[in-house]
This record gives C-alpha cells, sequence and structure tokens, in this order.
C-alpha cells in the first residue's frame, strides 16, 4: 500500500513560529496520490451512508466534490464570512493559530446525514464549528474526514463524533 | 440534454450593490449536476491535453480536484496571499468588486501545459493573474475553464486563450 506520507512536505514555521504545516501540495500534484486520496476517502466515508459532503472553506473544498461526486451524493459550502449570497448562519471559532468566522447557507437538511471533509484535523475548532452550524439546520453530522490528522493536539476527542484520517503524526 | 442553469440561484445586490451574483450552491448539492459538471469539463478540457489542472482559491478548488483525478493528471493550487507555504510568487489584480493578491508556489513548470480552472468568468482579473503566475513557473497556459461565464465582461476576450465555459449570460 502505497504511503501517502511521502507526498505531504513540511515547512517550520508557518504560518506563524512554532507551527510544522504539512503541505498537501505535491500530493495534490501527482494523479497517483490523488487517485489514492479519493479511493481512500470514498471507502472509509461510504459505510456512513451520508447524504451530503460538506467542505470546508478552502482547503475542504479540494475533497468535498471529489468524494461527493464519486459517492453519488451533493455537496455543501462551509465558508469563510462574507463570501455566501443569501440568508446565512454565522459562528466563531478559534483555531491552532488565530481566529476565524464561518457560515452557510440556511437550509433545511432534516436529519439528512452530512461527513464534512477538510485537509485538516488540528485542534478541531473548524470542524466542530462547521459542524455546529450543520446541526443548526437540522443535519445529522455522522463523522469528519479529513487528510491528515496532528493526534497530539486531540481534535478527533474534542469532535465527539468518528473521524477517518489518511495520514496521522503524533507531533 | 440537461441544462445547468436550473440549478444557478441568482441574487441581486450580493456581494456589493448592483452585482447580479450567480451562486452555485444548488448545483454542487446535486449529485446529478454535479456529475454533469464533472462530464462535461473534463470532455471539453481533455482535447487541450493538459499535465495540470490549476484551481483558483477557493471555489476553483471545487472543481480542480474533480477534473484532474477524472484526467489522471495532476493539480495546482492558485492562492489567496499568505496561505501558501515555502518560496512563493505573488501578483496583485483587480476584479469584479475590489482587489485582491494571488500567490503560487515556485515550481519549475518547464512547457507542461496546465489549464486554469475557477467557478466563474467576469472581467478575467484573476483568470489572468493565475496565468501570469503560471507562466512565472514556465508553464504553458493553453486555457481556461469556468462553469458561468458573464459575456458582458467581456473576460474571454481580454484572456486572449480559449475559455471553456458551461454557462454563460449576456446580462
Amino acid at each position: 500500500m502505497d504511503n501517502l506520507e511521502k507526498w505531504i512536505q513540511v515547512f517550520p514555521d508557518f504560518p506563524s513560529k512554532g507551527i510544522l504545516f504539512r503541505d498537501i501540495s505535491p500530493l495534490l500534484a501527482d494523479p497517483v496520490a490523488l487517485r489514492i486520496v479519493k479511493e481512500r476517502l470514498c471507502k472509509s466515508i461510504k459505510p456512513f451512508q451520508p447524504d451530503y459532503i460538506a467542505g470546508i472553506d478552502a482547503r475542504g473544498f479540494l475533497f468535498s466534490t471529489l468524494v461527493a461526486e464519486h459517492l453519488e451524493i451533493g455537496s455543501l459550502m462551509v465558508r469563510k464570512s462574507g463570501k455566501l449570497p443569501g440568508k446565512i448562519v454565522e459562528k466563531s471559532y478559534n483555531l491552532e493559530y488565530g481566529s476565524n468566522t464561518l457560515s452557510m447557507q440556511i437550509k433545511p437538511l432534516n436529519q439528512k446525514k452530512v461527513v464534512i471533509i477538510d485537509d485538516l484535523l488540528a485542534t478541531g475548532g473548524s470542524m466542530q464549528c462547521s459542524k455546529d452550524l450543520l446541526e443548526s439546520q437540522q443535519a445529522e453530522v455522522v463523522g469528519g474526514a479529513v487528510i491528515i490528522e496532528l493526534k497530539s493536539l486531540r481534535g478527533a476527542e474534542f469532535l465527539k463524533m468518528p473521524i477517518i484520517s489518511l495520514l496521522s503524526y503524533d507531533d
């Protein structure tokens, strides 16, 4: 089995001092890696039988439509503030470095099952915020999926829902 | 043939007065529409024989990996300022409402063929800026692809390269 780690490039002190940034650019640039990522995500997510994949702005979008289209389900956007037209719900959260506000359009999701997707899980702030927003629209958030999980930050414990990660790091 | 227009929702005066915002959220949420979009984009882009699909942050990411994975090629990210680690090139441009700076990682793309993808083509500012950035890395930018083209803003004329659009509007 191919190890995806070889397609992750590490940058110390980005975006701020003390942060070890794990960059998925090499993974995205290689069609072999992209195929593996799609297949592993779909295989892991399918048992949750989601109706939608919600992608978190911006890097979640790289995977939300990719997975949704393959699973023949819809995709949703959880976006940064000010980006979505129409009636929206907003919520703020703290993230590993700084803070952020996420929003989504008002949409009745009466018990529809949703898996939230992003490139990386750190403390889980953006994932929890997305979950709260989706639940405010009566979605049933059945899990989260990421390419990279930073285990030491305990995001999965914080989130109290199943988390799929293709790669995890302890440091 | 299904008309994608039924999956586009129109919002007047967003993000600012006088702008008619065409929202792809309903299209993303419907697996039928998502499949049609993928197939039409891939069919139109394939003849250009690109080596990479470059997605423009953030909504271009919804389509860059989707198309790249299907065509078995790589994808690249053109990102907003401050988002990419490592050595980058940056360039600013004016867009329909306001201004923006885009960046990409320094990457030798020696004559590799690239198609740039985004959700919408308005004046072409972000597409041209992305083209300039890619060309600064010696890419051969062979075309652009969007879901929606706003014809009256003449982006395609400005860009001087082939533009694929799945939907176009005159107003």
